[in-house]
């Protein structure tokens, strides 16, 4: 850009920081706020400065929440007693929205991966481990954990972290489970990935 | 969400209203800037809440800028007797990406859209005239305009607009041109839409 600092330029820059915004929709979305409602803008731009403030971790299950324990962990109705652990809040959100658990979670932040330099000291193990020692720490006496349900994506990262859990959980008696991976429901046998296919063919069960 | 009021929910469905952004998308760019340094996120806060007072239309050709008037049109070396119109800021950083004009821009803010309510008067061509009438706005006498070049999209709209400004503009003794449309530089004829290979072979110029 010819003027040595263009505001305009500079919000795009930042945009394009965040992850698959790359520089042509960063500057489409700048532009986008330059014609938005003045109200809307500022309502955004506070939303955003304040994330950090906001929003922390759930001393129970390290998920973010606004509160101190997160919507699921201070619901007595859930079932404490099955935790599913998965690697980061989108994926709590997304099995949310399927609606067919009511057990609670634990959010890893991240998986095992060596490569990148994450070991089980950058994920939130021990938070999950204190929780199977002690009661779950939401509330008054709750059930005992019986079961950990590794919610992790079936790749390899996911896997060795399920497998890492499962060596680290099973010596204390409880049970730990993997989310079944497999052909997607509706989806076409004949377009499935080599993987996949293998894996459903391997994780056959008797009907 | 089970909480009233999520400020991570909150700050995804403000950043769904931005064009392009999904709620998926959006979700993933609120957890981003959950994750992003402090200081990142507290400029970009700062940049998308000051775009309103940072950046006005340039006095001459309505883009946007910092300054009164735009680095182009205050740019002595340009040939400000050639005025390219275009739709959008964005189609003129596209133009100036590929640096080959050297004239200045006149950017209209729309279409002729009649579905969508965009006629005339809610396009920038009263600026445009006004530069036609008197001479150029920046600086000393500067050159008379003598070409305008409409470089609006190669659609209906953008057809329609090129056909109107032509229409206007041409009584006034200024030689309205139009980009040319046909196969894109590169690509291949076999894979050409049918209207870009109709449109191709209407404007074909002798060799």
């Amino acid at each position: 850009m010819s003027t040595p600092v263009d505001p305009l330029q500079r919000l795009a820059t930042l945009l394009a920081r965040l992850p698959g915004i790359g520089e042509k929709t960063a500057m489409r979305l700048a532009l986008a706020l330059v014609r938005a409602e003045p109200e809307y803008v500022r309502t955004l731009a506070e939303a955003v400065g304040s994330v950090h403030e906001t929003l922390k971790l759930c001393r129970v299950c390290c998920d973010l929440t606004p509160t101190e324990i997160c919507a699921r962990c201070d619901d007595a109705r859930r079932d404490h007693g099955t935790i599913c652990v998965v690697a980061q809040p989108q994926d709590r959100m997304a099995i949310e929205r399927a609606g067919v658990f009511r057990g609670v979670y634990h959010v890893l932040h991240g998986v095992l991966d060596p490569l990148a330099g994450v070991g089980p000291a950058e994920l939130r193990v021990d938070a999950l481990l204190r929780r199977l020692q002690s009661h779950d720490g939401a509330g008054a006496a709750q059930d005992a954990v019986h079961e950990i349900i590794v919610a992790t994506s079936p790749n390899v990262e996911g896997d060795a972290t399920a497998l890492y859990l499962s060596r680290l959980i099973a010596p204390l008696g409880v049970k730990v489970t993997r989310i079944a991976s497999g052909l997607a429901v509706g989806g076409e046998l004949e377009y499935a990935d080599v993987t996949t296919l293998h894996r459903a063919l391997q994780e056959r069960r008797s009907l």
